[in-house]
């Protein structure tokens, strides 16, 4: 980590800021960050919020102390959260993200042309409105007329809706608090019935490394709902352990045979995501292959290379 | 980060101790880790070396502030660094390793039944030393009669060898130091001369998030020198950005046409590394791709998926 250093960088130092992150409970390990400044901090009817102004990540939101995002990285989660499903989808029209009240997921789904309507549900209006003062790179979907915005609890939400939805994404914090139900079986049997009969739902799951059991559980009861599922991941250095993993949950589609690569084409620029990540983020370490038996993971089974 | 957590787990909370690595020049992020005990620490004739037992990581190799190994993850690295060239090789007969003198990279060559000699070039024999006496799990495969240790600077013992190695891993420290040597074209011109006609050479080549300008440096002298050049990554969580990739440097095979799977099945059981991993790790983000002229991955341009 030698490179990158401006003569300023390196001259700002006669004062240290460091934000350390607080998992609950203590795994072990923390990550710190530099910090230039405070943006904004306050506490939310539902947790503490905070910007900051970070010396080489740029801005971050912090969550009760957790990072949800750093403008460095954030790309690789929200590209990876978005397209692959909606690129496996042969007609996303109508998508749901449930949490992302930060925006980064919208501002991925109206790249596609064909989504016709976006649904945002996010508990906590505050996290929205602090991302559109502050993160305009994140919050710069919020504007396309196709979205709407809902503060409401995602799991009663998914409740009331039957056959709605072409594709739902659960863009959630850690299983903490209020999100502990974004992780249980019920809600999962919910959106099965908010989707429509080829829908696919796709969530933030964790990581392999640190959450082993998590991923075994849920992948468990998912695949009892679910005609096809499986797990891939995405680099992102500043969450815990440097990568992340989704469930993807499918009705029929399968993200290794129908990917359509010509929309990707049409989507712009990305910074992470390409058809080749797409397939090859299913392919898993093999400790993670040997705790999860292969009808769990019936996505990556079929992938070859 | 919710699970795995026994009872005397928890209860071990009255003092904590924590070990912070210490990167030059500072990044903006650092990584800390709860101790439970220093198990040896003192200065070698090049650095100062430490075993540290950790709280969730297993032991902690540690020089010079900056952590080499833990024992939660280095597999993901020495497996991935080891078996990817060795299995391209069609007869990997004679191998050197320069650094590497924990051992990771030496267990895992050893389970190859075609090596019939490999050289350990570690510049510290006090980096063996301490690995036989803390980290067995690592240093195991000293004890096997086909290897050989030479403690000597790594850059000068290649220039005397011609044509005598089957595959060259460059299995070192940072570029600080006197490390820095092994990151620089006249090393490689050298290694080039050392190898056999057909020869390969894979070298821990850093994140392809916090070192782009050493990657695209390293790369482009690469390029210039072998016939088939390529990157590839493994997931470790305690190194910056939990990722870490390798460069590959092959004068005559390729990893994503010449794997031998036959030869996977004869090593036991392995906890990363498996053939499918082999080749979707030459699979990089669009970033990444965009970073590198394609001529410098000429490996990579051949993953088919």
């Amino acid at each position: 980590m030698q490179e990158g250093f401006t003569e300023d960088e390196l001259r700002l130092t006669t004062m240290d800021l460091w934000f350390e992150e607080k998992l609950e409970p203590p795994v072990g390990t923390t990550f710190r960050v530099l910090v230039n400044r405070t943006i904004e901090r306050f506490r939310s009817e539902y947790q503490e919020i905070a910007v900051l102004e970070t010396e080489k990540l740029g801005k971050m939101l912090i969550l009760d102390g957790v990072i949800m995002l750093s403008e460095f990285d954030e790309f690789a989660y929200h590209e990876m959260i978005i397209h692959v499903p909606l690129l496996t989808h042969p007609n996303p029209k109508k998508v749901l993200v449930i949490g992302g009240g930060d925006g980064g997921s919208i501002r991925e789904i109206v790249k596609h042309k064909e989504v016709e309507e976006v649904h945002l549900c996010e508990i906590d209006r505050a996290v929205v409105e602090v991302s559109k003062r502050h993160l305009p790179t994140l919050s710069s979907g919020f504007s396309d007329p196709r979205v709407k915005i809902f503060y409401e609890d995602g799991a009663k939400f998914v409740k009331n809706k039957k056959g709605e939805y072409d594709v739902i994404i659960v863009d959630s914090t850690d299983p903490v608090g209020a999100a502990v139900v974004l992780f249980e079986e019920p809600f999962y049997r919910d959106m099965y019935e908010a989707l429509k009969p080829d829908g696919i739902i796709v969530s933030q799951c964790e990581s392999i490394y640190y959450h082993q059991d998590l991923i075994k559980r849920m992948l468990s009861f998912i695949s009892n709902i679910f005609e096809l599922t499986g797990y891939y991941y995405s680099l992102v250095p500043t969450y815990p352990s440097g990568t992340i993993g989704f469930a993807f949950c499918s009705k029929k589609y399968n993200p290794l045979k129908d990917l359509d690569e010509k929309r990707y084409y049409k989507l712009g620029k990305l910074k992470y995501y390409n058809p080749q990540i797409h397939k090859t983020s299913f392919c898993l370490p093999a400790f993670i292959r040997e705790l999860l038996p292969p009808d769990l993971l019936k996505i990556n089974n079929d992938l070859i290379v």
